[in-house]
């Protein structure tokens, strides 16, 4: 038995959450794993701080690379106080997104560049990768449909159905450029569908 | 007449403060050069927000990677909200600390590496380097003197009397390998000294 991190990543509205608490009873019901579900931003005390920064519809005037940095700066904490202790204690840690949302918002869909926003965030983590990446592939606009229908809007929900639909480009791109990792779901089909997907690759993983 | 950034560095108690109130007297009393004075980490209402999670004594369980990542954040916001701005209505703006002192004390005294470092704050900056930087050359304990003689000590002022050794021999090291725009003025000398140096050397980068 060993630890395993695994980041859930895709866009607004995709499934992410739901299935994140899905997994969790699953592997600790069906296969005795002890299993943390964790979130970016955020996270551990210092990370919700930031990220009320983060979120604040107050903070419209927050720069692009002021922005790409709090982020980083809360996934540094993230790992170093939360992630890495679960993981080397031998814990399954499922971190609804992680360094890949990064990519696609800041440094796709904001103009900062792949690369640039990699190279910012590779110092927060580390070296600390994670052990699999799953893209929830889900077209923006049914993304927001669906999360509009749960909640008002925070700060990046807000900005508009072609913030959005550069966002979903900024994935898929992230993923091309930095596919190390990374296995691709559907994320429009029925939750039992997308939860036993999800299933099917930490299984291979860990030889469950 | 054109805009012109200053930047500050030194040690804890090298008297900085001290100095950039009396120098905007003097540039605006007799050489009707308006001056704004900020400082960093703040200097802007995101930038105050992250300065209360760094210097909080709440926050102690910080990873060095999170601390260097909020001063970054603090100083992209800090760049393009407020200084690029004023320097291109050709104010003269004086910042008490910028990015020499992340390359002290994130870079060498917490470790990171000043390299490392100093390309996180490329990325903040966008390109936007000061015009000139004076170093306030000051033995660390004499400041730490100075500096308790007049108020309790934040998070990082708390550390104690080696940690603020180490930060000084990194301002050496990180004005050794980046001597670009600096200069060096003796602080244990007298604040009349001091501020005489000071002016010396703006007034002979903007021909006053």
């Amino acid at each position: 038995m060993k630890g395993y991190f695994l980041a859930l990543e895709g866009p607004d509205g995709s499934g992410k959450s739901t299935i994140a608490k899905l997994l969790k009873e699953k592997l600790e019901e069906d296969y005795k794993r002890p299993t943390v579900l964790t979130r970016e931003p955020g996270g551990t005390k210092i990370g919700e701080e930031i990220r009320s920064i983060l979120l604040s519809t107050d903070n419209m005037e927050m720069a692009n690379r002021t922005e790409a940095l709090l982020y980083a700066a809360s996934r540094a904490q993230h790992v170093e106080e939360k992630i890495l202790p679960l993981v080397k204690e031998n814990n399954i840690v499922i971190s609804d997104r992680y360094l890949v949302s990064s990519l696609a918002y800041q440094g796709f869909s904001r103009g900062l560049g792949l690369k640039e926003v990699m190279d910012i965030n590779l110092f927060a983590i580390n070296g600390f990768y994670p052990d699999r990446i799953i893209f929830f592939d889900l077209d923006s606009n049914l993304g927001l449909k669906r999360k509009f229908a749960q909640k008002e809007g925070d700060r990046l929900e807000i900005a508009g159905e072609d913030f959005h639909k550069q966002v979903y480009l900024g994935y898929k791109e992230a993923i091309k450029k930095y596919p190390a990792k990374v296995k691709i779901i559907d994320a429009s089909a029925s939750i039992d569908q997308v939860l036993k997907s999800c299933l099917e690759i930490i299984k291979e993983d860990l030889n469950l």
